[in-house]
């Protein structure tokens, strides 16, 4: 038996069916186990994951036709009868971990590095759908006062803590970000958060200018020397902490050479192949390099203040609101560059 | 005005004049300035770095004729006029290490990395010579009862130390080390001392011997699939700590291929030109890369209690002692191979 809110007959879900293809169909709501909830999802962003499945990059991993999505908001509709502490109506939003609890990583305390993860949303369903049933474990809680929209961006802000937390950033330290797609401004924002200096480093002309937009101090490394740049404004002593999100080995190169003595590099974007890196200047400045991946319980926790309090910019970081229907074409806009944060409007909010 | 022991007439040195030639000479004893003390040095250990200078690979930095060396113990014989709190006779080693305390490394308290940091032995004179004039600051105190040839070990063993500290390796982890020279050997005994597991990988069967002669675990990386043996000794997890001292490539490969998730690895060895770094590895379990240089006087202070208190096998390691006459053949002897440590007999123990 499971308590039900009216009114959630059908549901509607975009599918990824492989070849580059979104197809947004009618499905049926799936009535949620003991210990699910079903959800009616407000808004789904569009992370560059989510690009790399439709591109096809990901279809060893995504088994076909996928609804994917996990960087959501919505509101619980139907409860599991087994689920306590959470009542219809409640605003909420996921992380999207679901672990073994068993494997040498989970018994270590590092339970969002098990060694058989599943990440909602690619190796699982995700959010891009109306009405969506999860395990009630992965929900976290939203203010009643905070937007839906707004809270779509937790999932990423997320990241952003988590890395920065990483970083041991503090207050006072220079950080410098490397690239400034969505993910290195968030980190950037964040960054500043913890009453550090931040520079942002981004060829793409126009991303530069959403950065200096938000109001981070920014440089084309393209056009300028950054290593002097940043060692004349650290009075010589360069970087306290370097995030590479740019995913190049130019980035990896420029972290190494900007790094401050005991500096700490944050390996942000994900390197498919092995890149150099220069292990002499780790050695003779007793370099860090830090690997980040996804987020713990309380960079969730400190995601939900930053977003809610408005440290977050949300609304100059969310760029452009998209019917589900019309879900191809926020993918498409993404892909053409001069988004930030793109989101689907799943039609659960109300 | 100086406090002076008697019978300090002449001196003797092993001077580097370039060629790969040592040449050993008669030189006068330099008087303390105020600031400095004399030293009758017991014993010289060789450090791989002195067999670098040796073979001119580090002209561009030593100036000839050339007195090198830096791990050593000795009698203060003559202390400067402002010298304070020592007394001739004190049996010392020295922290080779003089910084500038102004460099931004210096203000944050890192004055090992200093900027324009001077190693002493290599950028100023060294102690392979009979009577050897030095800073009184970087004079460090030994226990009356430690033999001085042992004593010749500590500076090597505090670069063991700080780079198990860095790894912050604790009690139960399991610890491999992929390289089994004197650094190695010293880094694995200290890993040893905080309770963790240690392996020793090392392709050289001398070598390993001698790592197996010390009760230490070792595995021929060449014969044994390493990361298949580490992964199942312990438990699936793979090894909390991975010391690279081998300056290999495949040393950085093997390292990232055995860490556990939140493994540390730490770069010992010097690798002159930059190495591929699986980075998705690095991302995927969130691993630390961590660049060690040298020591600080905490370093010191515990490398001193594990060579007084046996738990560095000193008289095992000390494969060799040469009288300071014959100290091109302590080089080559350890050129040779099949030796651990060779020390240079100075002449000045008594």
């Amino acid at each position: 038996m499971s308590e039900r809110s009216e009114g959630a007959a059908m549901s509607r879900a975009a599918q990824y069916v492989g070849d580059r293809t979104l197809v947004v169909r009618d499905t049926e709501p799936v009535p949620p186990a003991p210990d699910q909830v079903r959800l009616n999802v407000a808004y789904t962003g569009i992370c560059g994951t989510d690009l790399h499945v439709l591109h096809g990059d990901m279809d060893a991993r995504v088994r076909r036709p996928a609804v994917i999505g996990h960087e959501m908001s919505g509101r619980i509709a139907e409860l599991g009868a087994a689920v306590r502490g959470r009542r219809v109506g409640d605003p909420v939003t996921v992380m999207p971990l679901d672990w073994c609890g068993r494997c040498p990583a989970c018994r270590a305390g590092h339970t969002h590095i098990c060694h058989r993860l599943t990440f909602v949303g690619i190796d699982s369903t995700g959010s891009m759908q109306r009405s969506w049933t999860v395990p009630a474990r992965i929900l976290v809680p939203l203010p009643a006062d905070l937007p839906l929209a707004h809270a779509a961006l937790i999932e990423p802000t997320a990241v952003a803590v988590h890395d920065v937390r990483r970083s041991r950033l503090a207050a006072g330290e220079h950080a410098v970000v490397i690239g400034a797609g969505p993910v290195g401004l968030l980190i950037a924002t964040v960054a500043r958060a913890t009453g550090a200096a931040v520079t942002v480093l981004e060829l793409d002309p126009r991303r530069r200018a959403v950065a200096a937009d938000l109001g981070l101090s920014t440089l084309d490394p393209g056009a300028v020397d950054v290593a002097r740049y940043v060692h004349r404004h650290t009075g010589g002593a360069g970087a306290d902490v370097v995030f590479e999100v740019s995913g190049s080995a130019a980035g990896v190169r420029l972290a190494t050479d900007l790094a401050a003595v005991r500096g700490r590099l944050v390996v942000v974007a994900i390197h498919p192949t092995p890149r150099e890196v220069d292990l002499h200047r780790v050695f003779w400045r007793e370099l860090e390099l830090i690997g980040v991946r996804v987020y713990e319980r309380d960079d969730y926790a400190e995601a939900v203040r930053l977003v809610h309090d408005g440290r977050i910019p949300a609304t100059r970081l969310i760029t452009r609101v998209v019917p589900l229907d019309e879900a191809a074409r926020a993918f498409a806009a993404l892909e053409g560059g001069g988004e930030v944060k793109v989101l689907i409007d799943c039609g659960g909010a109300g």
